[in-house]
């Protein structure tokens, strides 16, 4: 590709996932693809030929919220009470997820996804960086062995996308996950 | 209205809901309207007069699903271990809601609905069904008396959005729903 033209392509780029970071924040998930190109004044050809499915513009627009949050695992990693530092990041990921319309859906598997090496890419690095905060939890007894990283995601993910248009969705997203996390009766 | 017109209106209506019911069971709760008054043979403005919002035809399609699940409310009440009834019964919302596409989507508010009358509608014919298997398992002991049944209903309804793309999503969602019954971890 000559010089110009590659310069066109990331300018497009940029701007596409500029405004699709708007319109997910605005719509969620379903966001309009149209609707995009349209603002960032392209055609929708362009929109597909740098995002070729719906799920990867989410996982770019997910992008620094994932880094963000795999950071916060590095952090917290040995910083206290395995139980309370395991908690204290997922209450993040709750956060995150309920208020970053679209984070959800990449936590998630989508069966649209074209490229099967991307399916769960934000999910797998999440877990990669939360893995010592489960392991050190389940060492101490104190977090079932039966939850993988991979559940606590998918029920996070879930009870995001089921409060979304709660009027105060962050407070009853937060509030299912602590029903989940200590559970809803005792076990017999 | 005149009697030709009214049984027209009617054929219209049992046209579009049949139609709408394979397209949901295909393409999920956001399964294309246009797609659907173009199957069913009318006009988008047909469609909408019959089904002012998504949310009403979403209601539509899960009405049968919604009566058979408070039935079953009913038949259990009382036939045993208030815990174990409780948890058998969420079993069977676990499953339609896994299974049935689009049955979750009315189970928790929408932003988009028209009508705020029909905020919940099904929700809260489940929640009216479900009640004295809640309050039977609480009154034991069983069953935390912070969980309210619309709190039950949203958990499930998200672990079924969660889980939809799964290879298998009955037994992700049972498995989550599990996991979310039980607690992750013990309580400190």
């Amino acid at each position: 590709m000559p010089e110009g033209r590659r310069a066109d392509a990331r300018r497009n780029y940029g701007r596409i996932l500029a405004v699709a970071v708007d319109e997910v924040a605005e719509h969620g998930a379903n966001a309009s693809l149209e609707q995009i190109a349209r603002v960032a004044g392209v055609g929708s050809a362009t929109v597909r030929r740098h995002f070729p499915s719906r799920r990867a513009l989410l996982e770019a627009v997910s992008h620094k919220r994932i880094e963000d949050l795999s950071e916060r695992a590095r952090e917290l990693a040995g910083t206290g009470d395995s139980r309370s530092v395991l908690l204290a990041w997922l209450d993040e990921v709750v956060d995150y997820s309920a208020t970053a319309r679209g984070l959800a859906a990449v936590l998630v598997p989508d069966s649209a996804e074209v490229d099967p090496a991307h399916v769960n890419g934000c999910a797998a690095a999440l877990e990669d960086a939360a893995t010592p905060l489960l392991r050190d939890a389940v060492r101490d007894g104190t977090v079932s062995p039966e939850a993988a990283l991979a559940d606590l995601l998918a029920l996070i993910a879930g009870i995001a996308m089921a409060t979304e248009h709660y009027p105060d969705p962050a407070a009853q997203a937060h509030r299912l996950f602590r029903l989940a996390f200590t559970g809803l009766g005792p076990t017999p």
